[in-house]
């Protein structure tokens, strides 16, 4: 998996720091969260903190002796060893879309359906750019609401043996997807030793918690599986508009989540959430790509650090309904600043479009480009004798041409990024190969892909105890 | 004009830029540049320099003292003073695409035309985003090719009011383009002590300055007009595949060039330039919007500071044919290091398509949308007591929406970046308006742009003087 090991981008002063401290503190003092579970509520309460109502008035010093206890970086474990991921410090681990309801593929825009979330799926294991398919790939419209999700983490499981993401939809579906891991990997003591899923939490901003996923958090984290406490942020709907606001409110909230946690299982892994843009104050539709949510990036990353957190930011966004200019730059504008941010845990990093209502393929290979790019960019230069190639301006001399050196053609293999999907032809070149623009280009690679794809091996035994799982439990759920 | 006071993102330790610093050393002692031009020999050694054929072999600390001799900051000056330009410090100045022979409009590509040129020097009149419309905005094909420089020349100081880049082809062209910006200004002695132009001169890489430009820069350092020196790098061709090896090339070709202008006339305006990017090593072609150039970009801001002069680097350049995904995110990954990276002068900020063979008109718009975004980017966070909004959240609450609080209504209109290109607008109303992808969206901005235009005011009795020169100077070269 990735490291990052070049500079991260700060723009907080320890004074602007100083400034967002004290607003978290107040919100948590003053405003207080509400958490809609009286799990939570009770928890709180017995460990000390005033409870009115659904909210709860904190204590600062309190939340922060319980996000102490949280660990500063931790494995996630794929079925294929080679797959395992480690979150926090340097490590960059980056997921495809989550969510949408629909999917594009060039100029058909459509329902999603289980063949859609199994070819993301296919996609995904495809790449070595993404270290997983995330969870909710797309909505696979098709199946049945109450059973999908065994359909959905039997398909990451077994169509890939990258880590996957676990259904946050209730509890009872946390704890089928636990169950499942379970399976996959020898029983329920091994994975709540060694965490094979991470489950997105969604806090309902402002400063409110539901009942659902509060209840998926308490199974995931008493199994000691990873979660992403994450303000859902627009800046001017679930936000002020000010960007310190929406960073003081996003503390508030993570830091509350995570408290919960390490209430409900000391010492067990989470992840400092962020998802933060802002809407357009003419239509109010969310955007995506925006300069407020680079600055947000830039600004959580450190935030996270400053707390000794893992964080949870960024992807490859757009409000673009296509696979265009505008999704071109608006998913840079995201991407480039997550690797700026050192963000340690990547969701939608392959396929989003239109605000994360559609997962489109052409926009899968689009992103799959932009990682594989920055991966290049955001390693470190190595400056020495050979590199410095003072002998090979010695074999060239003034004005003459490198192609054909011998310091060239030690290197020319790899010495350059090489793209799957940019094109460098010049014009008669590309206008015999069809003058096909990226997105035509990227349908090309998507389907090839999808041809070439061979599934990872599972054991035959493991796959039958799954599908015999999913039989019985979907039988249950009357699908 | 844009003032850029985040954080340089900086990636050379001390280490590394001693090795480097070791590097363009050794290059000018042992390997030596070359120059085309008996007067730029002679200078180099009057001045102590070894001279064998038309190679100078320097003395580094000779480079220096040449270097130090120009100014790290200046001024140029448009004949609007709202449009004069910083060069240097935190400045950022763009001016727009430079060169292309051909233009893109939609589907169409073909030769540029003198009209082309004027109606991208509306253009980049009209966007606020753009400090200037650069020089060869493209190559009107359909002038005369002894004389074009003053159409062009004339178009820039007429249609608009902002600064210009002068003509480098020949001295002669250069002394044309002095002697018009004296007469736009009012005397050469006028603009020797402000200067108004900005002159490119580019480097026959690796380590060869050809005569014609560097006759230019005679005249233009004479004359006190900034030069910007540039070693043209594509990694692989002009330079070894190695990025360390090409910065160390570039210093050796830039600080020579800026000691030829110092021994002109010791303290006229230079910029480091710097133009590095790579080759397909399959194809030959030229790469745009890398990771290797944006690396390239990040260390030779780095490398200028180093050296205490104003750079030119960066832009929004692309291999892409059209005004596609891949031209939006490749423009974003050179655009975005030219931020970090705080260029102080850049070229190609609009209109690059092709590798700079073709100026294209969507492309133009989605490059302002591009430097618009940035310039909000790149704008420090205030945080106070009024954008922390404690007082927001007091009246909003728990789970509520923020867009009808005080807060948001006393800051909508400007709260956000306004997109002019990008749309955030839903499925059903993005088709109900035709369901144009972005270049659809960015033709009718052009257009409507274009029809909006209203040239700047001018002195009558300038812009007969004006094309009386040109009329003369016409007749001369026999057009």
């Amino acid at each position: 998996m990735f490291q990052n090991t070049m500079p991260r981008y700060e723009i907080l002063s320890a004074d602007a720091m100083d400034k967002l401290d004290q607003g978290w503190r107040r919100l948590v003092t003053e405003i207080g969260v509400e958490f809609m579970s009286q799990r939570a509520l009770d928890l709180f309460r017995e460990a000390g903190q005033r409870v009115e109502d659904n909210t709860v008035f904190f204590d600062p010093e309190f939340i922060l002796a319980q996000v102490a206890k949280a660990p500063r970086e931790f494995d996630v474990h794929a079925r294929n060893p080679a797959h395992t991921v480690h979150i926090g410090g340097d490590s960059m681990a980056f997921g495809a879309v989550y969510g949408p309801p629909f999917v594009r593929e060039g100029d058909v825009r459509r329902d999603a359906t289980m063949e859609d979330f199994r070819n993301f799926s296919r996609l995904a294991q495809s790449f070595d750019a993404l270290d997983s398919a995330g969870g909710v790939v797309c909505e696979p419209n098709d199946t049945p609401l109450d059973s999908r999700h065994l359909d959905m983490t039997y398909a990451l499981q077994t169509l890939t043996d990258k880590i996957y993401m676990g259904n946050v939809v209730s509890g009872p579906n946390a704890v089928d997807t636990i169950a499942m891991g379970s399976i996959l990997f020898g029983g329920r003591d091994v994975i709540e030793q060694k965490p094979v899923s991470i489950s997105l939490i969604n806090c309902n901003s402002p400063l409110r918690w539901d009942d659902r996923m509060l209840d998926a958090q308490f199974e995931y984290s008493a199994a000691n599986q990873p979660v992403v406490l994450t303000p859902f942020i627009l800046l001017g709907a679930m936000s002020p508009v000010t960007i310190p606001a929406a960073l003081v409110q996003q503390i508030a909230e993570a830091l509350t989540g995570i408290a919960l946690s390490q209430l409900i299982r000391p010492g067990c892994p989470v992840i400092f959430g962020s998802f933060m843009s802002n809407i357009d104050m003419q239509s109010g539709s969310p955007s995506f790509g925006t300069p407020e949510s680079a600055i947000g990036l830039f600004c959580t990353g450190q935030i996270a650090r400053h707390f000794g957190l893992p964080f949870r930011s960024g992807g490859g966004l757009t409000s673009s309904q296509v696979a265009d200019a505008q999704a071109g730059y608006e998913a840079a504008m995201t991407m480039i600043p997550t690797f700026l941010a050192g963000a340690n845990w990547v969701m939608h990093s392959a396929g989003w479009l239109e605000g994360g209502l559609v997962a489109g393929f052409e926009k899968f290979i689009v992103d799959i480009e932009l990682l594989q790019m920055l991966k290049v960019e955001f390693t470190p230069l190595e400056i020495d004798e050979s590199t410095l190639a003072f002998d090979a301006h010695q074999e060239v001399g003034h004005g003459g041409h490198f192609l054909g050196a011998m310091h060239t053609m030690e290197r020319f293999r790899t010495c350059f990024y090489r793209p799957l999907l940019s094109s460098s032809e010049n014009y008669e070149r590309w206008m015999r190969t069809g003058g096909n623009d990226t997105s035509a280009r990227a349908t090309k690679i998507y389907k090839a892909t999808l041809e070439a794809y061979e599934p990872p091996p599972l054991d035959d035994a493991i796959r039958a105890e799954l599908e015999e799982y999913v039989t019985r439990r979907r039988a249950e759920l009357g699908d």
